[in-house]
């Protein structure tokens, strides 16, 4: 298959009513696949609020099991739809045991995968390390009937190693939900360079491994619990890029968005083929990426 | 030291007299000297045409050993504007034996280091495989007295890991002499992708790693030495990145040009300290980026 037609749905979030998130998000990935996406992305934690803002015992409450109604509700309208779908989930593996876990359904196939966030951040305002076991399932690829995808989460997207793990297992296509923001009591000059930061690496994931990136991201304000923190105004900007890291398509950073591109998976093979980096990786010199630092 | 003036010499190179290239180049150190540079590096290959259009075994007059002509006229540079200068040469190491290597000179101290290219590459215009052995010896940062730096060269600057390697080896920059360009049967588009790919990939390696990125690229157009073929319009437009892969400063495609960035190497703790990339690699999981592909 050489054309491949891609979208993503980028989403603000007002509450914890998943089942009001769930139809919401329906609409849209109806409407892409009526358009003619053969796979749809939704972004990181989607069915609710970005709950990682404060350390609370209470949003374990929010986490639910695979199986379990999120991955049933999904699983039934990929299947209806007859598309590949990504989502993304709080993952309830056990009392005191959760991740963050994006799941992948294929038309009747069912959950085909999922991948569990390897990489995972803490700063103020994301506390993700109280809220999500990382991932031990390693970088795998997820077969889908539309190819082989390299799944990984936010902050997986700073880490050149995790794109590359992927590539080098085959996948065709790398995907990041995602759920990344500013704090406002940043300076505009602070803002735009970690945005710019966060739109060029990804993009750079695509160069080094000649692969098309999708990006889900969030948008909306959404406020701190905790009285006095700034909260956190997600910044959309949503991206398809192809193999050379060029930009396809691009969403606002301030409106809810679907994004549609019409991929040629062909294109990813022409360009390794001029510019063939993995013919030329100096494994023989690489061991020191194994250690925490070389000192 | 917190503050440091960093300069490159973009040029475009006429003919094979190395020691009216010396002069040239020579003139333009001294001027971003004076100016206050500490810092100053050269493009890859400054002294000569880039004779790898073909395989021509005349060229490998060209080289040289180390110490030799070129080291002696840079080193003396270096010492006399006692400045740290970034040199780039086509090495003979023996008979049959040659490197791409880039060699640093630090005021009076001469001759700190050098970097022999590790990647090389090699594709129609660029047959470098047939010129240079690949580097051995790794990805190792070299110490001066404005600050450890992470030398590398040109088809380097496409791999993730070579910049990785340097920087958890302590460097504070990351270099970059260059020598590409577009091949004018190419398509504007296609020559729009190649430029924004390699342009993204290298400031991508500043904010993976938080560090400075310095990249010297030749300019001006170099017929092949073969009929028909299509010669190499160098793309110029060197810059300097900062340690979120900001745009500090930037040289135009189409002619020659010094640059100078006066960099702030506090930021680059201050941007590791909010986001800690290095905290979360998961070197648990990165074995197979030792392999040659994951099958």
């Amino acid at each position: 298959m050489s054309k491949l037609k891609i979208g993503l749905v980028q989403q603000a979030v007002a509450n914890n009513d998943k089942q009001i998130s769930w139809e919401r998000t329906a609409k849209e990935v109806t409407a892409l696949a009526q358009q003619g996406c053969q796979l749809v992305m939704l972004q990181e934690l989607h069915s609710t609020l970005y709950f990682c803002q404060e350390e609370n015992t209470d949003y374990f409450d929010l986490a639910e099991p695979i199986p379990g109604p999120a991955t049933d509700f999904f699983g039934h309208l990929a299947e209806s739809l007859d598309i590949v779908l990504v989502t993304s989930l709080f993952e309830k593996r056990s009392a005191g045991l959760y991740h963050n876990t994006a799941v992948v359904f294929d038309g009747d196939k069912g959950m085909v995968g999922k991948y569990r966030k390897m990489h995972i951040p803490d700063d103020p305002g994301f506390y993700e390390k109280f809220y999500f076991t990382p991932g031990d399932m390693g970088f795998e690829p997820i077969q889908t009937s539309v190819g082989k995808l390299g799944l990984l989460v936010c902050w997986d997207q700073w880490y050149p190693e995790a794109a590359r793990l992927m590539a080098m297992a085959g996948a065709e296509i790398l995907l990041y939900p995602t759920a990344i923001g500013w704090d406002k009591t940043d300076t505009p000059e602070e803002q735009k360079r970690q945005h710019d930061a966060w739109f060029t690496i990804q993009r750079a994931h695509a160069v080094a491994n000649s692969l098309p990136v999708i990006v889900a991201n969030r948008t909306g304000f959404e406020a701190s619990p905790q009285a006095g923190e700034p909260g956190i105004e997600f910044w959309g900007q949503s991206f398809i890029a192809g193999p050379q890291g060029e930009v396809l398509a691009l969403a606002a950073s301030d409106k809810e968005e679907n994004l549609m591109v019409e991929l040629d998976m062909a294109r990813c093979e022409s360009v390794r083929r001029i510019w063939p980096y993995f013919r030329d990786r100096r494994i023989d010199a690489y061991d020191d990426l194994l250690k925490r630092w070389r000192d």
